[in-house]
């Protein structure tokens, strides 16, 4: 980690304490000393705005992890204040808000990271390098798993889990619940890692929970730019699941696996070669990724997780707004992207799973 | 192993030494030393109604492993000549003429059993007797992949493998290539653990490798009855895998995960309960499923493999087809059944990926 | 699996149904079609005599599988009768005894093969070639286990079980318990794989579970030919383990892991490279591994386990007495060095683990 | 993670941004935001004298990463000082010193941590307590590997590695190599998850690799209080091993296995039940283990790593330092232990492998 010119100030709205994703965000900046933490709103949002007047001009970004509902409105305001922006994602309720974020953004000169986090890990920029350099060969198949079993682990004597229940409410959520809170991340990583586009989707939606309205289970198939195709189940009442993130890439020369409970490994599948276990930050990672490398923090051997990946989109984030170098981390353009996946994965549900093209 | 009460015959038609299949089956009846084969045409088809007649009334059953287009003539005739059946699947080119196979094995009280294999491992036994048991609770959604790179494994400068040859010709193979070969399996296998049926499949295919018309990937999504969903990618040519058969069932109460290429394993994940990994012939399976104790031959931590699961079907049909009990194995009720699943792939992904029901 | 010039034919001493090990000896045999079992005598050793009187010129080999204590007398009357013999490890009670077998098996040109099982596994085999073929350049250091939790298994309101009973037993067992049953696989296994000899042996034995004076757990360490050191643990008290064998062998350039409960697969490792997995009977493995190609009876991915590997042993012993070819299996060689073996680490146990040679 | 009453400050000798663990210890304290590191020396070892005048009466600690051989003088001299000391180990070069040391902290009241690192995972908390509950019965066996290719991953046209190169010299490192590096870590492992001492000790110990005249590698034999056995493989020349350490805990009742590389996770084995997998901060973690629910930062299924056990050292040893609480993390006491450990297995070693007592 290469130390910035000169230190960064930031502040946050919503992820106080209690919340699973703030104290993420504090631990992922500490980690590599990025940026200091000088204000904040954490537990309503009521006076967000005023949080913006009072660091307008002393902050570098404003930090965002409140209910999917505020992304769009506190995103814009501070970018209208001249802040850059670090905003949860979904990042809006739908394609059209992330659209305009997108043009506001370039209006304004300021860029929107969007943790799509398993982006950050040093395993996945190795496979995109690898996919790059044309080791996997023309990429025909992905087949992705996001499956979570959350909406199972609520004890029926207790009341539910507040920071569950919010995304099973459209007010807070929006239309979509397990596509809009995890189905991205999948979306964000298909693209990410084949350099291809995902065109058009379909898709299959259940609600399987109770004590909500929205989609808790998705299939979702995929046509993705040149041909390729994708495969995705997402759940969140997965029983027994906890994060599972699993992706399979197939091309014509060769696939991967890449586990995201299991972080640190890249699996590689030949068909005339034995299985390989790419190591993260192992000797030969550098000459492969030198990202994958830039983003390693300890040697290989030493397990790096989910907080050290949340790190790196901060850290090329903070890179690039202070001039280090152009860094490599999910921005707005991922942030509509998948806000169109979202649009069309509940479009397709609702006209008996036809393909609806992003 | 209890030993049959008198020792069964069988003569086989197809499956000669250089064939994948024939061998297996061989060594399975050895194995459990089921029957004695006394006769055999493998080699050219064309004679096989003079073996069917060399044997009749010498034999107990009689097993086909020929390439797909001949399975229904043989299987026919064979009923006629009051031989019960082992056939391979897919036991026909399309459901209507497995449902003729099926009337005719009623007619002639002859059994006709298909190795969909998988449901002979000791694992997937359990796996239906916890889903029966109720330890999963209602099935909500079923994941599943059955994969294979041997589309991908084939060396650029040698002439085609000719046990792969056959399956891309359409007038060997049928109309399907990856559905009928492999994905019946997967079919055959989300009936039988979770005691569902498929209702409807919706299916996207495609043809990635070179020197066939018939698809050789497919993503299909199917309904089960009771409201549950089911996803299922399989493949000829997802580079690198060899025999990727991966289910995941998720219930309400818990979910579990099999991987036929770590067949002696079942893990079993619960919301508020550590995993449990449920290990082949260990003691506590016998309580929990009878059948799983019955067909393991040697103690857990002793590995079984894909023969060993391929003899478990000869064992319960034999058993049957002697009279020493009700076995355990895949008949024609399962042959028709998948014969519709394929039929339904095909119309669905001809109309545009349209809901199609079996 | 070419097929031999003529059928073998064999007899049995014990092993009966309700053995552990009989019913494994008579499947490897069928498994492969490798001999014709004509007679035997199963539950009382009392009438071996008359069984080998019976079968004398008659039969290829006796298959021994009873108790250790009457191996030597059986395997010497076997011999007189000149038969080749198929032993049950260990050979003997000790290492005097086993000699006197070697000699005489030379002296009646017979072949006494003694099934270390694992030694038959075909990704061993691809262990010892990768080492003969200097992958893993000098052998500095080998860590191996094998331990089980069988005397812990024994429920308490219940009589001990009979296979377990007797291995407790002086009489029975001989001088060592989980030496001599399981240890010497493990000493078997170094030096097969590595290609070097144990010169000496260093011991901490210990006797944990009740209804024994024999040891049921032991630490060894070893000093092997060329500098080369080794560490076991064998254990008979290894709560909740099943049959774990799991070697690690460390060379200069690379090295290399199998786990018995995972057999169809080697991991390698190198200082500069990804870890590989070698899968049986993959694409690559016929050049590196001839015999480990010729050993498997079906492709990668579908797994074979324990009872294959054991057919291994008793296909390359027929091919080698029929005069097929020089077979490569175990024989009285592996018999003597494991008795030597087990003979120092009692010598050293009993001197307050001091370095013995063998 | 619950906020200190105030915010403590330390200081650094060692750990410059090139060394390995300098950044670590930085990080760690970071990631909780435990205390801020005010001043340091990174380079150069003379001037930390001065560096002790300049923080005496403004730190709570000093943190100590310099080589081995100048541990004892400057911890003395920070204890001397008033101030808490956070020590990398081998505290010492001796036990002698390392008595030195606990007698001066006592005398002083100033604590020493020592970051045995791996005693910091949530799983190892859990194992301890698992142990402690009677889960596991009576402990009658350890095995543990420590196992590092450190030594074989220097390429051979390149100058050997400065982080490593100190490690070969005796100087720098001491009478012990791989021992006192990271052999010491296994001990304080063992002694941790059974809460048995290690009573005596024997070793045979190698040098295989060039440039050093210190020990490489080393198989140790270990008897226990109670009656238990340890087996331990410590070595840097472990071919392709990144940082392995698994531990496996055999009681009468249960046994458990731990691998470092795969931290979030414990298997749990029993004679009669299913294997079990406990995860991090999963919902049953806090009733078994309260202390491995505190130190987990993220929900189960997000993986922690090496910084995060690292981090819980620090957070541990800062909130007793403050007076938050007795926190549970390794000081002096295991600090000495170690180092009677080193000196035992240096000298069994020199004596042709006798046991020696610590």
């Amino acid at each position: 980690m290469k130390k910035l010119k000169r230190r960064l100030k930031y502040a946050m709205v919503g992820g106080g304490e209690n919340s699973f994703i703030g104290p993420i965000h504090r631990m992922a900046v500490r980690l590599d000393d990025t940026a200091d933490l000088i204000d904040g709103c954490y537990s309503h949002k009521d006076n967000w705005r005023d949080l913006i007047e009072r660091v307008r001009g002393k902050v570098d970004f404003l930090t965002i992890c409140t209910p999917n509902d505020s992304h769009y409105e506190i995103a814009k305001a501070a970018l209208d204040a001249d802040m850059h922006v670090f905003c949860e994602k979904p990042v809006s309720m739908n394609a059209k808000e992330a659209l305009e974020l997108q043009k506001l953004s370039l209006q304004k000169k300021k860029i929107i990271a969007v943790p799509f986090t398993y982006t950050g890990n040093a395993m996945i920029k190795l496979a995109r390098d690898l996919v790059r350099k044309g080791v996997l060969g023309r990429i025909c198949k992905v087949n992705i798993e996001y499956v979570q079993g959350s909406f199972r682990k609520i004890d029926p004597n207790e009341p539910t889990d507040a920071r569950i229940a919010w995304k099973k409410d459209p007010l807070r959520s929006g239309p979509s619940c397990v596509t809009a809170d995890i189905g991205v991340h999948a979306a964000a990583l298909i693209e990410y890692t084949t350099g291809l586009q995902i065109e058009s989707v379909l898709a299959d939606i259940s609600t399987f929970s109770k004590g909500t309205v929205l989609e808790d289970d998705a299939s979702i198939l995929m046509r993705l730019t040149s041909g390729a195709k994708a495969s995705l189940v997402t759940s969140k009442v997965a029983t027994g699941e906890e994060n599972g993130v699993r992706i399979r890439i197939y091309g014509e020369k060769a696939s991967c696996y890449w586990n995201q409970e299991d972080p640190n490994y890249l699996y590689v599948k030949y068909p005339f070669e034995p299985e390989r276990i790419y190591k993260r930050n192992a000797p030969y990672i550098a000459n492969l990724s030198p990202v994958a490398k830039r983003l390693s923090r300890i040697p290989a051997g030493h397990p790096e997780g989910f907080i050290e990946a949340f790190a790196n989109i901060y850290s090329e984030f903070c890179a690039t707004i202070s001039g280090v170098r152009k860094g490599d981390f999910p921005d707005i353009g991922t942030g509509v992207m998948t806000m169109k996946f979202v649009d069309a994965v509940l479009k397709s549900a609702r006209t008996g799973s036809r393909w609806v093209r992003l």
